[in-house]
């Protein structure tokens, strides 16, 4: 019974429904302080259904990094930065959302990202590969986003750098939300960093969009 | 005869040993990945001498953090700010000194507190505590530092927003750092925070600076 009960599963769905299990611990508790029992009791499968789809708790862990931090990089950041009229713009939004995210929750489990980039990327070269690919999508977003700008600005500092200041100002935001557990330095790193951006674009009048210019 | 040896050691130069042994695996391995088995093989003492000293693995973290962490950040960051010239200087000096720590030793173990706060803050209430009282030390030095300046200035974000800002940039650059084991991002942002922080001490000179138009 158990057999055909097993058999009915979607493999597809059941190798999303780990995934999801396992992105949640690896946030919340760690990857390290998160066990092969923990995924399978809190997913609800056996051990042979695990092992069939990740052979090994590292093979579960470069999948999560891969196929779940990677898109809700894409979803909280990246996208919002390259839809929003400007560099600026998309970063405040970003900002926002985790903010209204963490006060409705009212905990702060932290960027799923910078956790595992501690955690994971002096042990391992493989993490610390499929870390860093993140991070430069990230911060490629928000440099290509700012070079659009750039030509109607005044000169400022190089896109790439900014970029890189942006994604850590969040990073250490979000790890200093966590450790004091309210969304604080969130608000005031977004407020910071509005006062560095704004100029860039503000800097000849209101009247002109830089990046329909560019 | 062990028991002698045990006798001999001085129980003050045991603790301590101890202490560092389980700072420097909790900052590079972490404190969940750290077992009481690793600290007494590393700092080659008996379960009953660590015992004897830390009843509890918490309340081993809790040393470190308090006796160890704490007056790294006193000695890399809230010393130099406050024997600087100006904030910036310190901050700088700061900055500066990490890299080339971080340059000479070919790896990054990342900052000890930014670290544990987001391994513990989360699970556990004492540790959340301790970890946000220093951060409260670290913010305070430097807008100590800043209010000290603003006398002579424009008006400027309020110090303790800055302060939280700086604590934050190079927490997410040494978080960065860490998962690119590479000292780049920390070299990135301390000049981002010079090109931000430069123009309040400035201000007096002939040309203004587009931020404050803003």
């Amino acid at each position: 019974m158990t057999g055909e009960k097993r058999r009915s599963y979607d493999p597809v769905a059941l190798r999303a429904r780990i995934l999801d299990v396992a992105a949640a611990a690896f946030q919340s508790r760690g990857y390290n302080s998160t066990s092969t029992h923990d995924i399978m009791r809190d997913a609800a499968v056996t051990g042979g259904a695990l092992h069939h789809h990740f052979p090994t708790k590292k093979s579960l862990g470069l999948a999560v990094i891969r196929e779940r931090v990677a898109p809700a990089v894409e979803e909280t950041w990246i996208e919002p930065v390259r839809q929003a009229r400007t560099a600026l713009d998309g970063i405040l939004r970003a900002f926002d959302d985790i903010v209204l995210l963490i006060d409705e929750r009212g905990e702060v489990l932290g960027c799923p990202l910078n956790n595992l980039a501690i955690e994971l990327s002096l042990a391992d070269p493989e993490f610390k590969e499929a870390v860093v690919q993140i991070f430069g999508r990230w911060q490629e977003a928000i440099a290509g986003k700012l070079r659009g700008e750039k030509a109607d600005a005044a000169p400022i500092s190089a896109p790439d750098e900014l970029a890189t200041f942006v994604v850590a100002s969040y990073s250490g935001a979000i790890a200093m939300a966590k450790a004091q557990q309210n969304s604080d330095p969130l608000r005031i790193c977004a407020r910071q960093l509005a006062s560095v951006l704004r100029p860039i674009r503000k800097e000849r009048g209101p009247s002109r969009t830089p990046r329909r210019m560019s």
